[in-house]
């Protein structure tokens, strides 16, 4: 994982949008017609298009066309690289909250002794 | 958790930028001067300035000023939110992984008797 990896900017940018990320509540549920996404925002076809395009690029949901009906699915293993990110994030942190505490431990041993 | 929360759009936006993930990386490992993050990035200082701002607009960095010298330091708890709205969605899609499930043995059970 390198620190300039498109593919988690794109993700990440992907979740920066309530309504996106109301889509993608609505499809950790189940599949769901274009059309029925579109429904609960409140906000006209074309632009719910374009927030589908953006969750569809970043890889995190995908959608299939039968007739003239477009339905879209959740892609759950892509929400792994934000996942990874955080804890590698975490986990720098925490080793240096216990070389603080290590350190810490040391300087009270050598005051009483 | 409501699904509009503006706070969660400023941070997944904040780490939707590689420059910000990396001053983030960074920071986990120590606070720093405004001046030696910049270094590393090759960006000219007030760009760095302005990711330091979305940084810490969004909560996951603080920054602190003696005389002229502007020191950052991360906000681990900050990044709590995400971690909490990337899990809420799991436990729905596992939750209807488990119902599949449940529903496949039922009808494989009702072909056996």
């Amino acid at each position: 994982m390198t620190k300039h990896d498109p593919e988690l900017s794109l993700l990440f940018h992907a979740l920066a949008d309530p309504t996106r990320r109301s889509i993608l509540t609505r499809l950790a549920e189940a599949p769901a017609r274009v059309t029925d996404l579109a429904e609960p925002t409140g906000l006209r076809l074309p632009t719910v298009m374009r927030h589908l395009s953006v969750l569809e690029e970043a890889g995190l949901i995908v959608t299939s066309k039968d007739g003239r009906v477009r339905t879209c699915a959740i892609v759950p293993e892509a929400f792994d690289p934000m996942r990874t990110w955080l804890d590698e994030q975490r986990a720098i942190w925490e080793a240096r909250l216990d070389r603080l505490d290590a350190y810490v431990m040391k300087l009270m041993k050598e005051r009483d002794t």
